[in-house]
């Protein structure tokens, strides 16, 4: 094993997924809905199949594809993108990231990034032998500190790593948030990889591409995917977009990780990105509902609830039940109450010592799961009380 | 653009495919099949769909297509591999290379390759800081020179990344030449990462796993992948098997890089690896008979035709014809002919300057084309006589 890779284990969601397969608890740990997306997706992926689209699609992406991300970044946010040059498609947000830091970041380079993060950030950042500048969304709001944001840079930073709508806290980035990042990015001249992919699950707070303020679409690098927002996250067909040169380097990386995937895949969610308004405001609209509906549970059985504006991701405090930790609580928590959720430590830095990981009383809930299931998970946390 | 893609330019495949397509060229150069595989597979594909496998597969791969590989290893190879620790599914072959270069090699290492090489082994072991040993198939028989391979041997040297069935020559590994791999690998111990994607197109020779000599199944790590097999090339479920501790490695990378892939693709490649025996010699024979047809008719037109032991590809001096320079040849020949083609200079060693380029004269051609496209490249290429 390299030492790339070193210290960096199985990532909390297999690990997690497994325990509840091997348990059959509950899973609110890894976020995947527990319903496929439209039929009509599904279909057209199924005449894809077998109109052909079964040979090795350009590295870039199906026309198709292209196009339809192109069109999607112009009718929800207005934003003008060439879909030749300017979108690369990728086997999911998370071949993005990495293809991101592998083609833009050198090494030693500094990057900032929102903590709690994602767990493949911290590692492809260290694969590229990049330098972690973490900043960190403090609960109980998990707001972004400006002025720790701004202690951040340094004349070794070149880019930040953006995750908004948040992952895990739920936080959706405000105006005067953005605009204190793009600011920031601005006067340093610093590249923006922004990870989007709840970008359509905001509750009643907009979602705001970094890339539509002045003086960002130039430097910023939008990635997203069609994983969450229609219900198909094994499909793992994602894009990034930005300006030539960002994509370029995407593409540069991309094409010796994977060379392309999903060739049958793309067109469909080509027409899932055309899906009518309709689809994304009851897509909407039933996250909402479960949201409020497992947040209700949860405070309940007498967690304290963090109710988040965006993701499919709720989550809360332990303490109030007697507990402290949280990756002792999740991985006890099958046999306590049979349910599994996420440990918000695992997000934070690795360097962090546990008596100051900030993330140590706090858990993630997953609530893209039908009714019924949620209604279970907080039946079965009861016995927590 | 980070160093770690310098110079790495766009893939000759997305450069000859975007030729093809401009110039409406016959396209013999990237390696695909112009017809899809078996409606059986493709069904099973459906029905992974409609039957619900559309979240997230584990990263490590669904269970029946580990099970299914295992059996292939078992079935072909009487190799005993445990589906649980050592098979890891992964974005076709290329992602499988990727994750394992960058999950095993160390900067500074020493990685022996056979040359001419497809260009993403280049492309991975620069990003991870490796540095090449070429040794180098020489035309016109394109056989492995054995002093030259124990010569590059060093201190520092940790791997070889083999190649067998060999793209772009065509080559199949003699049991004498896998023997004096192996040799070498055991005497050094080094690990060997083989990358068999053609191990079912050989014609009259035996394909052998060099992880079934003597010693070799601890420190290999054997790729293969379902598109080449099974005509579904755009699919890209691939997969490495091997010691459990390799395979972790591969895991610990591959995880970062996609997580995960192809969700319903998995069970399909899984139904296909069990088709019976008489899907892989009819695939084995129509190929043969492809293989025949196009080296005869590229005889005819006057090229000087190496006929391939194995993948779906033959090679060509282009000198008869009073060319020189390969890649030149290429880029004129849609032009010239109609006919796309890939040059043999870009798989050698970028450091080599051109004047030495053993593969300057040679081009690749692909047969893994219907009878009636081959027929007519060669048609066309009838104006070059
Ligand atoms: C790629 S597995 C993790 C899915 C996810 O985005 C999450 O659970 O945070
Ligand atoms: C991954 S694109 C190249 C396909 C192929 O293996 C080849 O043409 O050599």
């Amino acid at each position: 094993q390299s030492s790339r890779i070193d210290g960096l284990g199985t990532t909390i969601f297999a690990r997690m997924s497994a325990l509840a397969a091997a348990t059959g608890a509950v899973n609110l740990g890894q976020g995947f809905p527990d319903s496929d997306g439209p039929d009509v997706v599904r279909e057209a992926a199924v005449e894809a199949l077998r109109g052909g689209a079964n040979q090795y699609a350009p590295g870039v992406g199906v026309p198709v594809l292209r196009e339809a991300v192109a069109e999607h970044q112009r009718r929800w946010y207005g934003l003008d993108v060439d879909p030749d040059t300017e979108v690369v498609v990728t086997t999911g947000a998370t071949e993005a990231i990495a293809a991101a830091v592998l083609g833009i970041v050198e090494p030693g380079d500094e990057v900032i990034v929102l903590e709690p993060y994602y767990d493949s950030y911290v590692a492809v950042l260290q694969m590229a032998g990049a330098v972690r500048r973490p900043v960190t969304l403090r609960a109980p709001d998990f707001r972004l500190p400006l002025d720790e944001l701004r202690a951040a840079v340094t004349p070794r930073t070149t880019a930040i790593l953006l995750n908004t709508p948040h992952n895990p806290t739920g936080t959706v980035l405000t105006a005067d948030e953005l605009a204190a990042v793009a600011q920031v990015a601005r006067e340093h001249d610093l590249v923006v990889i922004s990870d989007e992919v709840y970008e359509h699950l905001t509750f009643d707070v907009p979602h705001v591409p970094i890339a539509t303020l002045p003086g960002m679409w130039e430097r910023t690098l939008t990635i997203s995917s069609g994983g969450k927002t229609f219900s198909f996250t094994g499909w793992k067909v994602g894009w990034a977009s930005g300006p030539a040169a960002l994509v370029a380097s995407v593409l540069g990386a991309k094409q010796f990780l994977t060379f392309t995937s999903g060739s049958p895949l793309q067109p469909a969610v080509a027409a899932a990105l055309r899906l009518d308004d309709d689809y994304f405001a009851d897509f909407r609209a039933g996250m909402r509902e479960r949201r409020d509906r497992l947040c209700a549970g949860l405070a309940d059985v007498g967690l304290g609830v963090v109710v988040p504006d965006g993701t499919y991701f709720a989550s809360t405090d332990i303490r109030p039940l007697g507990f402290e930790d949280g990756l002792d609580f999740c991985l006890r928590l099958p046999e306590l109450a049979g349910v599994v959720a996420v440990p918000h430590q695992v997000f934070h830095d690795p360097d962090t010592p546990l008596e100051d990981n900030p993330g140590r009383p706090y858990v993630r809930w997953a609530f893209c799961k039908r009714a019924d299931v949620i209604d279970e998970a907080v039946r079965r946390l009861g016995s927590l009380r």
